[in-house]
């Protein structure tokens, strides 16, 4: 497998960690995003959307970070990243969203630039990443503040936690506040973790 | 099953098509997103997040609109929402994520009056909406360019086609380009299906 990514790109990170809990092996392929290789004409052609990571998988590219680890998963299926209840799943997958869909997107380097390029200067637009951090973060401390540790969702790794900790690197970034004492329990456990380790991005070949 | 919704959110619209395709009866909560209804201490007692969809089931809530489909799917799996293959699966939740990570958040009323506030007028605000939905759906028609009609991916309709569907619904509102031959395949054989026909936000409820 070639996992096609950034050092810092947090959709990265949430897939090198699936990758680590499987156990599984592959190599890296990176690329400078903010000199703009993911807009190559290589790239785009394995991802029309231009943007990291994509996985290849005996010559298929698979795109989309969710998706990808929910792919690894079915394959791979231990250990699993998803409860065997339908219910539990589905709240492990809203909270994996909760920030896929309306925290990372809203945040990454791609709206940032275009935040610029409709005149808002460098600290406004740093402001607006800190907003949407912070809000989304305290909406997700408010899903998971009932359930037991020391994970997201128990005392099971879950997809929830491999997306949850990759934007705690984006909230620091920003310098957004995250003292929610539910996620810091979640971030230490997690930390602890070999997978979770190795896929910081300070370990990535690529890192600056 | 109580579906907590806004007739012209395409995150609800997304999860009426999911439920008129498996047949099952639900009972409408609708909200007046423009009216900050969302945001009220009831509904952010069921949804943290504060935006809709939610679906109650025998008291318990689902928030996310793909994890709420994928819930349906594995309770309710005739017809299926998702195809056997892995790969295959990977590809549809991949496109679904498409839109549902990168187009629909980054164009909703929440990021939009976040503009409003930064400054920009109501002509930006629009064509920061058809910017970013021209760019994404054109992504998303490479995605399915190759691959056999009439739905996206094939003879059966998945979650890509649910998401497809209502965000060409966005796009028309703000006057963005969907002239990809590919997509329009697409929508007109969606179209044809009364679940699709009966989830519009023209014949919601609470339809203005």
């Amino acid at each position: 497998m070639i996992l096609h990514g950034f050092w810092r790109s947090s959709a990265s990170w949430r897939v090198r960690i699936a990758l680590g809990l499987k156990g599984l092996d592959w190599s890296d392929r990176t690329y400078r995003l903010r000199a703009g290789e993911q807009r190559s004409d290589a790239y785009l052609a394995l991802n029309p959307q231009g943007l990291v990571p994509a996985l290849e998988v005996d010559g298929a590219v698979l795109t989309q970070s969710l998706a990808i680890c929910e792919y690894l998963d079915e394959l791979y299926p231990d250990p699993p990243l998803l409860p065997s209840d339908p219910l539990e799943r589905a709240w492990v997958r809203g909270f994996a969203q909760a920030i896929a869909c309306d925290i990372h997107p809203i945040q990454n380097l791609k709206i940032l630039r275009m935040l610029g390029q409709r005149g808002l200067d460098e600290d406004a637009v740093q402001g607006w990443a800190r907003e949407v951090i912070e809000s989304g973060l305290e909406a997700c401390s408010r899903l998971i503040v009932d359930r037991d540790g020391p994970y997201c969702f128990g005392d099971q790794v879950t997809l929830a936690d491999i997306v949850l900790i990759p934007q705690l690197g984006n909230a620091r970034r920003f310098g957004a506040r995250i003292d929610f004492p539910r996620i810091a329990e979640v971030e230490a456990a997690c930390n602890a973790l070999p997978a979770f380790a190795a896929a910081t991005p300070a370990r990535q070949p690529d890192a600056e």
